[in-house]
């Protein structure tokens, strides 16, 4: 190291230089480990699919054992991302409890419980792809190998943690789908059962986007929001509606783009590469034209 | 842990809960492992392109030894993990010999055999590139560097397996590559020489689509199903043509799909984000309007 | 191994069969490490933003040590990459200075020296980012979770890299950054500040696009070269400006296509799903109709 | 590689030059692993003192998880080394059952369900390294930091390793301890409950050697053979009785060598640095003089 | 797993079989970590000798930078580990502070605090190892490879945290050590300046031990406890002086043991395999006959 | 960080104050590696004994490519840590060739030519170790867990070396066998063929001994130097002979100490646990009285 690289340092260790990109996490709590958030997926995924991911000699008799130890696993690991999350984001007296330890450790339990209802809901989603392709097989590869069913799965995990109002960790699961398959659900929106999405890369699916049962998409398909409201400063307002409603049993073709507070009805058709910004009637369907 | 969440353990350890979601591969066998597969890919490449991956050290006094090396590697793990693939899938009766470990060493070593062949036609693909790309310097950049070859590669390693009859590893082979390059080609696809992809995130190529020599195509395109045929129960047909027939030397230009059994002809080029379901005549240009 | 797969080692170690897609690196240099590259990315990244990436317990009063070290390990790793790269293409006659290893270390810690610069630009991008989003809580979240923001930051390491005409390593850069985002930026690409990707997956920024200040785009834009000029063999011309430019303040919306050395006008915007492939009017804006 | 080398290669590859100092396993299954065997140790301890080996998180109400899920890990990985032992040593026509599989699998069982039975018998080893040294604070410190308890616990499975007919295992497991401890147990040898050895280095207990209750001996004592009888042939003959018998409540100082076929009466004490070859009388006490 | 597994298990996981060898650490702490140690060991070592262990591109210019950060990481993971030490012994109510966390950092910042002075011991010792060894060639290679240098090292790491009375933990860092070299120094032992061990295996020196300064000796050197008393109940009691005081300048030979409450004088020398369990006279020298 | 921690940073940064405990290697240059000599000494033993040691999978037909794989990363391997020693202990101007990277690499290159020698010479331990041995069943067994022939295999790799002048590396190679085993051969020891050493710990064999053919010995031996001659300064004199000549066919029982510049006569016997210091006649046999 020169001087010239000495002088670098320093100015890089300004604190006026460094303090509007460095998140001052509390001294003695970690920042959210994607690796770790990546583990508990792995491990939602092994107690939710048993048999399918981790440890591949799990077989019927000893089904308890493994689930007890992985949902063990689970708490611990889950309680202390889940507290490194409401660090990041909140004060203790912003907490809904007495401190972040037990706050986290509750939250992390009532996740837990939701797991049979994840199962079953993710169950359906299985079904659908299942049905929907001719390529496959059996349920076991739809679990096995479509990047689809990874991302509803983060989805779903994902979605059920917003609900119990924990920050950033849902969107850091979302985001490791997104790094994975190239599809990109946020966590706040609403999805219904026997949901398929088939190959999926750029799958965009907007914070406020709410889709019915057995609603089947295609790659690079966009549920977006048209435009947003700005407030009087000129900034985006928060947590208003702004992207569409997708009706029961609606297809999306490829790479079309569904933007804006509309409707799509029941049983609606939409062909592949087209921009639609305007209602869609019920069992009606449109497509581009060349 | 407490009571609620033992009772969680055990709900979600129910038979009737995770039978559904729950393969039982064979209790002295392993799942397929996606690490080792992604193993066996790189070792696969380290063979066909000696001294750009794994092993820096590689020189042409050492080449015999160290592919000698990494074929004998390369017999042991795949052997492995095509076992895991004929058990996922089928009984011992099943099998075109006697059992599972003779008929899955006997697969390894027909593919290994076949490695000269495939590195011949990637040798295509890696001049297609290089000529096509203003932006490459040298065959090795595009070796080294480039997500289309990288794709293709393992769409050739797949489509040999899946000619050998492997089930599911080359499903899980294509995956591998469709996280890392956002590239979705279908192990069944047909695909001549000098095959081109540029950028590549988005593309799919689907499983019965046929592409003569000389293609290129760039981000986004798709070549999909339009519909296909239902039984009497309401299920897909398996195993029918439903994917386009793209001629030799054509040019389909980025996020524009092509649907159903149609043929592009010899010679077509196809413009950027269109949607193509009915033939197109040989030499002709198609393009979207606005 | 029996008879039939010796004879296949052979015939894959035959000088004959593996010259043409075998790089020969200098006996006693490595190749480029991708994984390495992946480290000194993750580096860079914890010297620009300290706190939110790597060691977790970095706080105001070590930050200078922090720092120190990080760019200590900086200077090793990228000079030892620098040079793979230099050796990959160049001959010890083509360097500016009198050989490999001084020129690797000059050039590391030029780059070094950059790092502010790099920095203040990165933020622009952060300001961007939350201020275009109404999902985004806090500066922190952007830098700790939005994939634009990843994909940006690896272009502008990476653009530094190629303006002190590294080899190879910037290219490799960008596509750890396309592996992870889906989004492909060329590092020759000239990007104003204050940009800002939202989604990303399937964005295509071409080698010889120039964008303004303050320009916005989503999930499967691409900036292309609509054809380009062959020389006398048939072969495309090196260097040739064929991408366009984007002025400042302006908008491009999902999965369009804006091809060939047209510019695009300040504060156009430019709608969803469309093919672009003549100037647009300065303030105007354009969309799909179907 | 040079000439030279390459030749060096050649006469290293001479099956006349290694055919006798290579071990040729049967080309489908692997040799013994120290690293798998030292695993296997750790997950044996964790189950025999749960709470204090592997997985931190351990509690009462979960506890039948965990020891249900490490005995199935223990079973899959035990069954497998088994197996790479019994090919190491035998013939198929060798073994007492059908097959290696079957085999293996049928010990490794037979061994976890004298689990309880080890358990109770390091118990009595614990409490006597406890009430012998005035350093030691609880059972807790002597479980978690006395290499005189982890070598006797590696005996005590190995030990019921041998007497289950595996060979080679045993002997790989205690020269683990060994290595980790300095303290070398024969797998072979009889010893008898509350057993201790303090501080252990240099200890060396031989095959046939039998020791009573409530020993407890210093680092640096051998129980050795003081010679063995030749066939005609010069070489040693196998499994003829050679080592010491140890009585009931000895105490042998450190650094002692107690040799042959003698017998050290119930109750003596065995001064330190001394060399004895005769029996000792119960009750005596001998030592050396200077 | 069949049915008498499952028994086993059950009986395994027995409260009444696992309460006495299981340790119940609270809950939510996990137990001293032995890999998490070593790390310490080895980042003290890296702090006390720079340039040595650890990071080798450590140059003077960046020393503050690399002592700065590794004090930095030496404070996070020993607070950790103290606080385990705490837990495992200690009720809250018996802490010197508030709460375990407050503590556990408290007691770690006294012991950084005392690292120079833990250096100048250890420089000392490095001198008489340079000095009385004719096959050392620099102080470098002492530092470096000399096994004995290594268990004094953890031994004045051990102690001073003993001193800081911190539980286990000395303990343990003492026991890697002696698991390494096979060299057991007692922490609770004092040691003065300039103590040097040759080749070390089988040393112990026990916990109430005294030597001076300037004190030499070989591999399998005891200084150990004849006997001890013991109280009403017949158990050892803790804490008496009961091993050697070993003046200033005294040689002992290898595997030579002293025992008990004696004293060896001034300038003695001790030759080898003897049995000293009286005081030996200043300047005297003793050596066992054959 | 608290202010006295900073301070005491500074204190530890102070060049005066860490000046003669840090080694300044060569700043591109690393230090030697103990974890990568470890991994060439694995390598040099799966080069020597193929088979028993690294890639399981190595059969008869293969065995030119994997010894032809193996010596060629053991060339790069060992010319690094070759220049790591050279680099450590001397100038450029003390090398025998122009540069370090020469040098290294040339001995490296003479090293692997002596494998043949040195395999020759330990295929004759194997068999002294399996004649003595009644517990030994294979020269398989004796090779694949004896730490008495790891100890010497280790050391026939370092004596080699610092035959080639290598500085530090042959001893660092002969402490990994000392900690691993408790066995300290100096490398500069001279030792003759059909050396057996049983159990081990304990063993030291000083720099200048010199052992004939068909040696046996046991734990705790030691042949060390009585005293050593001091300069005018009161430094020991380098390089002076001072360790025991021991002829062929000698056996050394337990825990004896032979010191000084002394000669053990051919087919000479020594017992356990005494001190030797004089001349034993040929065939003579010496043991300890109690």
């Amino acid at each position: 190291m020169n001087k010239k690289l000495l002088e670098t340092v320093k100015q890089l260790s300004d604190i006026e230089d460094f303090k509007d990109v460095c998140h001052q996490q509390n001294e003695f709590t970690s920042m959210p480990s994607i690796d770790v958030l990546g583990e508990i997926v792995t491990l939602t995924r092994s107690i939710l699919f048993p048999g399918y991911y981790g440890n591949a000699a799990v077989n019927s008799k000893s089904m308890l054992y493994h689930i007890g130890v992985n949902v063990d696993k689970l708490l611990v690991l889950l309680s202390t991302q889940i507290k490194a999350g409401l660090v990041f984001e909140k004060n203790t007296q912003d907490l809904p409890c007495n401190d972040f330890d037990t706050c986290s450790r509750e939250i992390a339990r009532k996740f837990i419980m939701q797991l049979p209802i994840i199962r079953q809901k993710l169950h359906t989603d299985v079904v659908a792809a299942f049905n929907g392709d001719p390529a496959a097989k059996s349920f076991g590869e739809v679990i096995f190998c479509y990047p689809g069913l990874r991302a509803i799965t983060n989805y779903r995990i994902a979605h059920a943690l917003l609900k119990l109002e924990v920050p950033l960790i849902p969107r850091i699961i979302s985001e490791i789908a997104h790094s994975e398959t190239g599809i990109d659900i946020h966590p706040g929106a609403t999805i219904g059962e026997y949901f398929t999405i088939d190959h999926g890369t750029g799958v965009v699916i907007g914070e406020t986007a709410i889709l019915g049962n057995n609603v089947k998409m295609y790659q690079g398909v966009t549920l977006g929001a048209k435009s947003f409201e700005l407030d009087v400063n000129g900034n985006p307002i928060k947590g208003i509606q702004r992207h569409p409603r997708i009706g029961n049993n609606v297809i999306i073709y490829s790479n079309s783009t569904i933007l804006g507070t509309i409707m799509v009805g029941d049983g609606a058709i939409i062909g592949g590469n087209i921009w639609v910004d305007k209602d869609v009637a019920p069992g009606s369907k449109i497509v581009q034209r060349y």
